[in-house]
């Protein structure tokens, strides 16, 4: 079912996904996408993982702030898997099925570019686990911001609260970054490749247009 | 490589695991045959699942206390999986590597059981999660105890501080207990049907011939 809105048309699973390594502008381009597609009357969530209820915050704490805590990297993909099956089950899909649109800062990509290619776990599970948390809910169209990793990581410089992440060496988030490039080439019509080193109302014009182009009809 | 300590050959991979319904008794069962085969001479540590270390302690939380938190079966799966990876490279593998038994009151057979049989997730995905949590240990001998749930479970009304799955409906631990006859049936020269409705000191009667005839040589 769809709602028409003006003249844009927005099909009830419209899921939006907002990909890329550290620094690349997710957040800021997420939130100005935000209030674009609101001022065009349109019903619009924006969410992110991990960090989501309850658990999710629990799950956020560990995964990304106690810098103590060495987590192995099976135990961190199951854990992210763990608070995205609680997001999509408690939040994303009863969002969805109100109508509108839901906009994601990161989902299943993020999975398979930091568990998969940037800590090499089997590709083949990380796919199947993620794959399995997320409920059968895939995106209909995914961002990914590229930008040279070291870009991305100099703009973290000036921000506080840093997470572990963000403090892996330069190789991990090099295969992260083409992790995601492999994603983005095997599936081109979900993937769209945005350049995330320009101006951000050059990014986000460019964002918009992608988006439009994809719910009006 | 082994420990000759008195007739006893200790492998140094001598890992046993006790599973069993709620209220089949295997805490107290593990801390006698513990305090046996201390007694023996022999290096023991006991330990069980989930809940080491200080993920495993939120875990535990989550998993079992946290009443309010509605755990999708599938996020319930993950976080036992993530509890299991961490539990499994920080303790079990160093104390088997220093020598000696290991005694686990829990492991991958209680995920199979419980997600598996007990959640009805889908069998191959618990399966191949759960195997890949272990990072490839297997217990030598697992001790299965064996018990109506109705009795198990009565048990525990006598007890303070009863758990989430507790107060699971009787069907769901019917199933767990089915799930663990097929496990037993699957490998019977690992896993150990032990009747655990007689005596206590009976049913250790039995569980230390069966260790005793597994670890002597």
């Amino acid at each position: 079912m769809s709602t028409a809105v003006g003249k844009l048309v927005v099909s009830r699973d419209m899921f939006i996904t907002l990909e890329g390594v550290e620094g690349s502008g997710k957040s800021t381009q997420a939130e100005l996408l935000k209030e674009f597609l609101q001022k065009q009357g349109l019903k619009v969530t924006l969410t992110r993982e991990p960090g989501w209820g309850a658990l999710g915050r629990l799950i956020r704490r560990l995964l990304l702030e106690e810098k103590e805590l060495e987590l192995h990297p099976l135990a961190e993909l199951y854990l992210f898997c763990a608070d995205r099956t609680q997001h999509v089950r408690d939040f994303v899909l009863p969002k969805l099925k109100e109508g509108g649109i839901v906009i994601c800062d990161r989902f299943t990509d993020s999975t398979i570019a930091y568990q998969g290619y940037g800590r090499r776990l089997e590709l083949d599970l990380v796919e199947r686990v993620a794959r399995e948390a997320a409920l059968g809910l895939k995106p209909k169209l995914t961002i990914l911001l590229n930008i040279p990793v070291k870009v991305g990581l100099s703009r973290l410089e000036k921000r506080e609260g840093k997470t572990k992440m963000d403090e892996e060496p330069l190789e991990f988030h090099e295969r992260v970054r083409q992790g995601y490039i492999f994603i983005a080439q095997k599936e081109p019509k979900r993937v769209k490749v945005v350049n995330a080193t320009r101006d951000i109302y050059e990014i986000q014009q460019e964002i918009r247009n992608i988006v439009l182009s994809h719910i009006s009809k």
